[in-house]
């Protein structure tokens, strides 16, 4: 990392730091669990407060306010996550905040911000107009008017999950990118670390991956399961801390999104919304010793998710390669195992099923004896 | 607790602690995680590996076999957890397995047994058919029957779910019982200690708890969601563990169960098994200032899964109580608080949900200030 290039940048690890000085005393780590059947790392930040890290940036911004002695009523355009961390963070705090969401945002959603007491504003029919008609108000009132992502005090908090992760000491870790906001913080808590960090992105759902290419079109993205990343215009800010220091970024398929929620659900019993698993789809593609991928969010509606796990029917995962006898105990080498588990390549192997269809008379059974299908040497 | 009678137990703390000390290199600490709305921590067993607890039991038995020299195939009847948990210790060990499943057990749980490399043996109708045709294999071959409950070893595996517990300082701690492998061994880990501990059970699914009060009488189980806890002969060594020192059973209806279940997953993102849900529905019966509940499991069908979220409506949750403007931080109080707003007494608020039908010109909008309800004072 140039340090020249880095000290420029609006945003440093030194805010990331500070924001976690800040969150410390509010939010807990969240857990990193190993998902050994991806051989990846997972950060679950579906267990965070109000079910996804956007908590974090919320409620640094409001802290930080409070440090600089600023006691305005916060207000933001989200139909989201965004609007759920700020009304938890506002309430936590005894502080004043007004979220506007469009007419058409979900049921579920307006209620779990009303749950802690924040105001909620419906108003217009699209996430645009209500973005237009805070900013009115944030204009007409004296309002702070808080981004979901390009806002330096947001950034820093979103960064605190990197810091999380540095303990796992990973080679890799990936992030999904909506406006930029969780990637640009990670970039910058991890980075000084030699850890690489790689954006995931949807097909059509990639303003930022065009924008880091230096396309700068307005498209109006795909529909897509992923709600949280359908960001039309990417964050100035992040693009810029971005553009400096983040290492790729990996577009998924629709398809691909579809399966790793359901595979979430089913063998690691992790409940994600679709952007909470555009990360791991992504990480799939990306090669690395020790990966981690931030499962950024949990709010998803039950519909979907009943639908999702009516229609997906996920391949078998691979088996896992054989074991021999275990010598018995040397050095806590653990972990080291499970990489080597997870990392080599496995053959496919028949599964050993007999069926006994005979009585339970010993003499009419198979006996099972070393000649047996027993995988197991 | 009377030491006398506490040292006269087929299984003791000492156990415990000896299979902590065993399985601590093959198995991570699950999470603890504080689910705010229903005011109580969770043990996060569905993030186990294999998606329950069944594998501390089973690997504590393979290994201890393994310390005595007993290096005999090990054999179990089982449609569910505990043949996952052998597979997988077995497969981790390299020993070897064989799991009898009735005929009728799921495709996905003969899967994941088979996935893990252990024999996997369909015979019979129901468990019972299993289970006897498992004792006679074991008997012809010399196999080693390992009970899903009643085992020493078995028990002192589940007992270190308690002692991970323990740091969070619980005053109670609830536990689904089916056999009672995991409430005997959570209660011998952390009676000492001054925790109550509470076992949880479904209506007409209780041979435990009748058991404990003297009534000895074998009936068939209802069905029930908690297909891991559908237990008609409850263990003995465990009968006369919790006779001793469990605090108490709480029974918990089948519409509890499946709104806990469904809850579970929406409001904190967790995918338990039905077993699995049923400390939680439980706990909330249950009176403590710092309450912990295991979530024992989470391999459920996906077909239930989704039957589940279509069809059951959780009530919202109670709304929190108001907070008033915080103090700059003084002490680290922030786990206080937490118990505070989870233990309080919270006022059902009316939703402070503003529809602003009107343009975006500001002077047809009604204007947000103080006088707007925002609930938060």
């Amino acid at each position: 990392m140039d340090i020249d290039v880095a000290s420029a940048l609006p945003v440093t690890a030194a805010d990331v730091l500070a924001a976690q000085a800040r969150l410390r005393r509010y939010l807990d780590p969240t857990p990193l669990h190993y998902a050994e059947r991806f051989g990846c790392w997972l950060k679950l930040e579906n267990l965070q407060r109000t079910g996804s890290y956007k908590v974090r940036g919320a409620m640094n911004a409001l802290l930080a306010m409070r440090e600089r002695g600023d006691g305005r009523t916060t207000i933001a355009a989200s139909a989201g996550n965004h609007a759920q961390g700020l009304a938890w963070a506002a309430y936590r705090l005894g502080m004043q905040a007004i979220t506007v969401m469009p007419r058409c945002a979900p049921e579920t959603k307006i209620a779990g911000v009303a749950h802690w007491g924040a105001t909620v504003r419906l108003h217009g029919d699209s996430y645009d107009e209500a973005k237009a008609f805070a900013a009115e108000l944030a204009a007409q009132h004296d309002y702070r008017l808080l981004s979901a992502f390009d806002d330096p005090d947001v950034i820093a908090g979103q960064g605190t999950v990197g810091l999380e992760i540095a303990a796992l000491m990973p080679d890799v870790v990936v992030v999904p990118i909506g406006g930029g906001g969780l990637a640009s913080g990670v970039v910058l808590a991890l980075k000084s670390q030699g850890v690489r960090v790689i954006g995931a992105q949807v097909e059509h759902v990639d303003s930022m991956a065009r924008a880091l290419r230096g396309d700068h079109d307005v498209r109006e993205p795909a529909m897509t399961l992923a709600d949280g990343v359908r960001v039309k215009v990417p964050g100035a800010l992040t693009q810029q801390v971005l553009g400096e220091l983040l290492d790729d970024v990996v577009i998924v398929r629709e398809a691909e999104l579809r399966e790793t929620l359901v595979r979430l659900a089913l063998e690691e019993h992790v409940i994600a919304e679709g952007a909470g698993a555009l990360a791991l789809a992504a990480g799939r593609r990306v090669a690395g010793k020790r990966k981690c991928a931030v499962v950024s969010g949990g709010n998803v509606d039950a519909g979907v998710l009943a639908q999702l796990l009516c229609d997906v029917r996920p391949r078998a995962p691979r088996r896992p390669r054989r074991r021999v006898q275990e010598s018995l105990p040397e050095s806590p080498a653990r972990m080291l195992d499970e990489l080597a588990v997870a990392t080599t390549k496995r053959p496919r192997l028949r599964p050993a099923v007999v069926t006994a269809n005979t009585a339970t008379t010993a003499r009419n059974t198979t006996p099972i004896s070393a000649s047996t299908p027993i995988e197991i040497a």
